[in-house]
């Protein structure tokens, strides 16, 4: 069937988004022409809005409307932490379990040679500046735990143990990796087992479970 | 987490598509934040213009940027038969079989006393005008195997019941229920099976299967 061509080019622009095929695209098509041409008009002012509203934070790196996000911008949160992360969406997730006060870092992505993505892109030198100039005293390597992700890590890790940073007493922490919580050891996959067995945290000893 | 005022609008806008909650509408616009800004306002365009310039077709109610629809339009179609239908979804479906070449007649709907919607709504006093004034020989009703759609096919074929177009010879049908091609008879429910028994083809008697 050859939809008309306003129709076409709807379903073509929703395709653009990831998990859309077309049976989708058409779905989401016909609701808004169907029942919500509201909601239609008010998404494409959204999206226009936010298209040429939101750019980076000059600090963080992370989408944001302003200068600085809301995080960075916010004058309750602990300057003396931050937590590096891969992207704007990794932000939220832990932002989400309300448990973390300090600041981030958003890499924008992974380590990837052969995407051409370097250091450079992944602003990695202004970071550590930005931990040299400001009373940093931990940063929390929290990329994926995926073989980029850790190259990441590793890399920003390398960088950091510079001797000034070393020399003013910088800790260096990676997020644990370990069985998540409500899981069944039967399904967990081998790697995360023995991670989470390395990685044991002695329960009768206070002191090492911070 | 709050989200940046232009980015929560956005997400917001998302989640008015079908089946689209927070999580999915968040990766949406981080996709297109991130990755393809260029796609943001190309969906911005297209919908500002599908909403504008997207209306019903004059003959069968399905959606249409001209007075008529591509299918009305054509000169190539059967205009002696025509299939009513609930939705434009139904007709691309249809569409996509290749294999009706027949005009369309789109309910927009079902009758839904509840929600206010009697064939008025429907329009189905035009359909009948419809038939009546053009050399019409086959009315087939396709409205969903459901309930309601089987209610509106039912009040459809009553109002073709009038004098007039018995003596001229119209028939009505209904699409056949059955067992969908590919399935297995044992996970069919039964009320399938049943239609499918009683509405069996006879195998030695080409006269019968059409």
């Amino acid at each position: 069937m050859q939809h008309s061509p306003l129709i076409q080019q709807l379903i073509d622009a929703f395709r653009r988004l990831p998990g859309v095929g077309g049976k989708t695209a058409q779905r989401m098509v016909l609701h808004f022409l169907e029942r919500d041409r509201d909601g239609g008009r008010k998404l494409a002012a959204a999206l226009t809005a936010a298209m040429d509203g939101v750019g980076q934070c000059r600090l963080c790196h992370t989408l944001a409307e302003a200068e600085l996000c809301l995080v960075c911008a916010h004058p309750g949160r602990d300057i003396h932490t931050i937590c590096v992360v891969e992207t704007p969406a990794d932000v939220y997730a832990i932002e989400q379990t309300a448990s973390y006060r300090g600041l981030y870092f958003v890499l924008m992505g992974h380590l990837s040679p052969i995407d051409g993505i370097g250091p450079d892109q992944l602003g990695i030198a202004g970071l550590i500046e930005r931990v040299r100039n400001n009373p940093v005293n931990e940063v929390i390597l929290a990329t994926n735990p995926t073989v980029e992700g850790e190259a990441t890590a590793w890399y920003v890790a390398e960088q950091l143990k510079s001797e000034d940073l070393i020399q003013r007493g910088l800790r260096i922490s990676r997020i644990a990796h370990g069985v998540p919580m409500g899981g069944e050891l039967e399904y967990i996959d081998g790697s995360t087992l023995m991670h989470s067995l390395s990685g044991r945290l002695l329960i009768n000893n206070p002191g090492r479970s911070q």
